[in-house]
């Protein structure tokens, strides 16, 4: 075993496979960048120092972060020369935040970056733009960040680096990502869980991702647990997770450069090896690929010391090491010493251009990483083949006349995208294990669940190369996605609705990387990403309080209009129309709510592809108004469950209390409520008032919050009659209707509801609000004694007159 | 190193060092564990079974797992075996989701169970109660919840159960918690990052935590990344992990009891050789704790095959393994099979009562896991001694007179708590390596932080028993933190504002599981969970927009009002009292925000109380109106540099448009604004009407998103006329102050606001309107230019002709 430590060691990895001109080049490169780094964080002008360092060339804020900087550029610069030395494709994903300066040196050098960005010229007076906009008004953030070249992933909240590079190498066979993983972000719970990544990865299909450990052993203030390591901990990590470490560590830079050389070709021989093997029957099971340790000083090259106190080598390197050389001129002259230190006369000519030589080192054209076509939507492969949903659409021969599951009438369909797209390879399907439990199983006849490690005896539909993603980690289900999509290709994540909450975070960060994105030119738009919320909170009545929460919508309306929808689809029919439509689109994030219990349905495939264009309609069969007249009182609804819960209100209403005057409104996408000013799905005002009147109550029975919907029609005249009933935390394990009776969301109090806010009708009606209250208490009994619903509520189907609905074969296509 | 895997594999632990006679004594107890776990499931009736197995006697919904079930009796009952042996407290920490039966089984034998629930008695009538209750309504959860005695942790949404044991072990030098993870949950990112705590607990002064992970191989439909990892695998991540594993393997009970009772005396033997050679200063540095890694098939002794398909050891035995028992005969004759294999006359009475001679294989009193009384808030040591927040107040002679950090003064007066609470060791403070950076670092003039990882040679404030936990995990930060109020101690927990939405979901189960502890008489209060979120959002100004959000308050107004509170303090003394007020409170989780950067204060410290206490006021001195006149507008505030602008507004008001009556209403309390019948903080409407009139314009400016605020006042009489300003999703690098105005929360715009919406201002303020809208446009200008903002805006101190704010010196209590 020490045997294996040692083969990897650092020493090892010593030996040479550069020139000492080659690594004399290679030095040149990379202090070309760190110096371009320095000049970004401190330089407003003087850019190549060709004058003494004065007060007013300094920036008036320095912001931006050196520690993890100069470890980026010798990565970086190293990976251009695998590149070029074996025309590679790589993908670069930075995750150390704030590792802006060095991904922004690099592709000004390289020149990917001022051939998006023209003002910002390869010569001086690019270079002295390219300082200025460093963390200043108007200019780039401190991190990678939608504006960089080459990337897609921002450098903010810190745990999905290599989550994002898994996503980005399936299905992309000639791709490497290099993902830098700094050993702060190593102690995040996601990226522990990403690096088991290497069990879904399959070494025919799929590209490679090859994880660099970055470290520089501090976090702002503080040692970081992976630093403090010895080598032969990580070894013993890296071996129990899979992996193949090679290791190179020291300070030195003509020895590390000879260390890192050879180690980057000992990855991406191996790398070759495990592709070649794999792809030629060769090798089976789950490959150990190799991850590179790299140890080397935070801040290394920087200032040793300042005001006596280490520096470079210590967590006080994390950011603007020298911080008074605005004020004081003893840091200056330090900040000047250091810049001087990389000889730049040696790197740019006058012109201030990286000199002919140097230029030489980066790859070019689309092998620079900053132009890598996968980093941009990929290269023209985004176009997802979607068959007709209503193919899939279950047969409604009157309202309520069928029973099936929704989520099941969307399995078919996706298995048929699946099936439609298997030669493209770009569609995916990602869930914590519950695609079967939400009925999507059909997909699982197209394809199978991806794995790689030991299958068994038993195991169903477990395949190398599987397209459907399960693994029990939203957090590894949205950053594959996220990688996935970003990087061109299609696909659904499926969850519980009340766990989604644990990528809330994630879905945050996307949903500003995808508002920035769509803000800048050059970027491709990428397909949306599509969740597909089933297992929701009014059919975890079994489960209870811990498994029942809607307020992700809550969360998702916060993000920018015109990157989030929220659908809310009655039954199967909408469900499909609604899945197709998402799938067509790009640059969003569509939120699709959906139930997989059996359920009454509604609206044929015509009058759901109706319904849905409309985003909210009158279900005119379904309420007692009369044309011409205004009614008494509208029942809006919006989900599937308060959908059967209004219709069968308003049924109710229409025995008891046949006076009275009903609408019902459906809602299926939910920013129609919000105003056109604030959504571009909203609702004219006139529009509004035609489905809501100006002035009659208003009951509207919503899958989520109650207030999520007074949020977001606060704007309306007649929000002041709106009487939202929802999910008011009222949690507990039991029947599915007592959830409804605990959050007032079941038909009896829709129908008291409607009773009480419409004048008089509390007198006309006393008899049936009499019923409706004892019904209620009744069924409380009732439920206590049996453990189930009422027979009277689950047989119910609509009209009440109308007989038992039928049970619908649940083979969709019917 | 085979050697040492070797040492620790299966075989080895088969030796015995239990009787044959000890061996069938646990085997019953185990098989009366399961016994009862399968009639929870299946049975209303006839819990003995003394007459044939009718459709009437099996539940209408069976609900519940069986899977994890027989694994965790068979933990628990030989945890018993050496808390007998050893008198040892052991606090047990059930991670796999739905493993409640087994709990419930073990806490009713034990006798714990019906202590606290005396109708679900010891007896027949008991067992019946107890099965009839379990996922009913009505009743308990599948999963362990604040109803099971002994839990500290929800076993609904997974990942958090070892950061909870380390939460719970932490001060707690006696205590061994005993945490089952199961490999389901071992594959999410929390888990996965909660092997580190090793890293920061000290076998000095706190508990040991003794993880067991329960391999058996399978989730709801797949097998498990764990599971499938060989021993080998295995032993090498754990030895990266710093972990010494255990293994037991097989599917025999009584060669499994006698490894299990190996494995369970080597690992108490070396937590106890821990402890004792660290205690009595004979080993330094980091051990290496035992972990167990059991490997038991799913759905161990229950049904082996169920219509022709493998059900134990299999994903089919997740839930209910035999499901019609109710309709067919021959699944109810399985099930009947199946619990008489328990030979159920053997292990109870004809009372029911469990025999005499098992019942002494139970722990007594509060030796108990289900009477742990850690699990119960602990053993009344919560109080928490504070110290006059006057003390550390900062002298505020006028307001906007002095310029002070109010962080900073936070940490002076947490550093005391920590000072005065030393010898309890019942406080501790946590955080993503943020501590210095948000101005808490007096608290290490008391304390270090934990680390019990190498330190060396320039390292700050590192100590094995430190009691400021930094890592840059906000899901560990959170969890210990949990773990530890949980267990009846105190604490704080630091972050930047756009992170805390990482653990969003956390925060959601732990309010949860608040709200549902409280209903239940025998659980005492336990110390609130105090969030303080600096680095917020309107001074990431150079974070940029990935820094930038928040929507956490969004989601911590949809829990319910008894549990949460939400304090925005506009300066130092209104954060001091905020703070120490959170710290005495319980049962709540308290979320304040407050800055850390050098800001105008306002309020003297007895002003601070009063208004602190009201929650929200009007700053009399601020505005223009009259005594007895009502104001042309309001402009109401919250949070500190909202405050700020509104202030400066005022200002500009007052000199530029004097004839106009301004009030300022500032809100400390957020929950002040919702209606009274929703938030027990809610202010009447009087009250409220007093503060913001029934019928002026009221400009608010808000820390938050704006909706929130409209959210939360919709139902207040002057809704139609409040305007809220906040964050508008416009995140960006830039200058602090642009950030604002790229919002419309500067002063200008809420100025322009004002004036806007007073009947006849935009005429009689016609030159203002002018100034203000050339102003932004200079400024705009000035920003580009030169990277910071206008002097005049970083100069400004209120009021404007008072001359500038003396920088209050940083050391507070002057």
């Amino acid at each position: 075993m020490h045997a294996t430590i040692e083969a990897f060691s650092a020493e090892t990895t010593d030996k040479s496979v550069l020139t000492d001109e080659a690594v004399d080049f290679i030095d040149r490169y990379w202090r070309a960048a760190n110096y371009l780094s320095v000049g970004q964080i401190y330089l407003l002008d003087n850019p190549l120092l060709r004058e003494p360092l004065e007060r007013e060339h300094i920036k008036p804020r320095l912001l931006g972060h050196w520690g993890t900087t100069p470890g980026l550029n010798f990565i970086y610069t190293h990976l251009n020369r695998i590149i070029r030395e074996r025309n590679q494709d790589v993908l670069f994903v930075c995750g150390p935040g704030h590792g802006g300066p060095a991904l922004l040196a690099q592709t000004w050098l390289e020149g990917s970056y001022s051939e998006l960005y023209p003002e910002i010229s390869p010569d001086l007076t690019g270079m002295r733009r390219l300082f200025r906009q460093f963390s200043f008004p108007g200019g780039v953030p401190s991190h990678a960040s939608p504006e960089t070249p080459g990337s897609i992933h921002e450098g903010g909240e810190l745990g999905y680096s290599l989550v994002h590079a898994f996503g980005a190498a399936f299905d992309n066979p000639d791709l490497v990502v290099a993902c830098v993983i700094g050993d702060g972000e190593a102690e995040t719970g996601p990226l522990a869980a990403s690096w088991h990544g290497n069990k879904f990865l399959d070494p025919v299909r799929d590209g490679a991702v090859l994880p660099i450990l970055h470290l520089n052993g501090y976090k702002i203030a503080n040692p970081t647990v992976l630093g403090r390591m010895n080598d032969g901990t990580l070894h013993h990590l890296f071996e129990g997770l899979g992996y193949e470490p090679i290791f190179v560590e020291g300070s030195d830079p003509a020895r590390m450069h000879r260390r890192m050389a050879a180690a980057m070709d000992q990855a991406f021989d191996l790398i070759r090896h495990i592709q070649t093997a794999s792809r030629e029957n060769a090798m089976f099971g789950m490959p150990r690929w190799p991850v590179i340790v790299l140890r080397s000083p935070k801040g290394w090259t920087g200032p040793k010391e300042v005001d006596g106190k280490k520096v470079e080598g210590s967590w006080r390197a994390h950011q603007v090491p020298v911080a008074q050389v605005r004020e004081d001129q003893g840091h200056r002259r330090i900040l000047e010493q250091w810049m001087q230190s990389y000889r730049p006369e040696e790197l740019f000519d006058r012109e201030g251009r990286l000199i002919p030589e140097l230029r030489a080192l980066a790859p070019e054209g689309d092998k620079r990483m900053g132009a890598n076509p996968q980093a941009n939507g990929g290269s023209g492969r985004q176009t997802l083949c979607r068959p007709d949903w209503r193919e899939f659409a279950v047969s409604v021969p009157r309202p309520g006349g069928v029973l099936s599951e929704a989520t099941r009438f969307a399995g078919a369909y996706l298995a048929e995208v699946m099936r439609q797209n298997a030669d493209r390879r770009n569609f995916r399907i990602m869930g914590p294990d519950e695609t079967c439990s939400n009925r999507l199983d059909a997909v699982l006849g197209v394809t199978d669940r991806a794995w790689m490690a030991p299958i068994e005896p038993g195991d169903e539909h477990l395949a190398q190369g599987g397209r459907v993603m399960e693994v029990l980690s939203e957090h590894l289900c949205q950053g594959w996605l996220e990688g996935y999509t970003l990087t061109g290709r299609h696909g659904v994540f499926n969850c519980y609705e009340a766990f989604i909450h644990i990528v809330g975070s994630m879905f945050n960060q996307h949903a500003k990387w995808l508002k920035v994105a769509r803000e800048i030119d050059w970027r491709r738009p990428v397909p949306s990403f599509n969740y597909l919320l089933s297992s929701h909170v009014w059919r975890q009545d079994h489960n209870g309080f811990s498994h029942q929460d809607p307020g992700f919508l809550d969360l998702v309306v916060n993000k920018k209009a015109d990157i989030v929808r929220i659908y809310l689809p009655p039954d199967a029919n909408c469900l499909l129309r609604t899945t197709d439509h998402c799938l067509g689109t790009h640059d969003r994030i569509n939120v699709i709510v959906a139930g997989k219990q059996p359920a009454l349905q509604w609206l044929s495939a015509e009058q759901a592809e109706i319904h849905c264009a409309a985003g909210a309609g009158i279900w005119e069969w379904a309420g007692t108004e009369k044309a011409g007249e205004v009614p008494d009182v509208v029942l809006a609804c919006a989900g599937d469950v308060p959908t059967t819960e209004t219709l069968a209100a308003v049924d109710l209403l229409r025995r008891y209390v046949p006076h009275l005057k009903t609408r019902v409104v459906n809602v299926v996408d939910l920013l129609t409520l919000q105003h056109p000013s604030e959504h571009p799905h909203g609702l004219a005002d006139a529009e509004f008032n035609a489905l809501f009147t100006a002035d009659r109550p208003v009951i509207f029975a919503f899958h989520g919050y109650p207030w999520l919907v007074h949020r977001l029609a606060y704007r309306r005249t007649n929000h002041v009659n709106l009487h939202v009933h929802g999910f008011r935390e009222e949690g507990t394990t039991t029947t599915p209707f007592d959830m409804l009776v605990r959050n007032e969301l079941d038909r009896f109090h829709l129908a008291l509801a409607a009773i009480e806010r419409v004048p008089g009708a509390l007198q006309t009606g006393a008899h049936a609000v009499q019923l409706f209250r004892d019904t209620l208490i009744k069924h409380e009994i009732y439920v206590c004694e049996h453990g189930e619903d009422m027979p009277v509520i689950t047989d119910w189907c609509w009209p009440a007159n109308s007989g038992n609905a039928e049970q619908a074969d649940h083979e969709p296509g019917m």
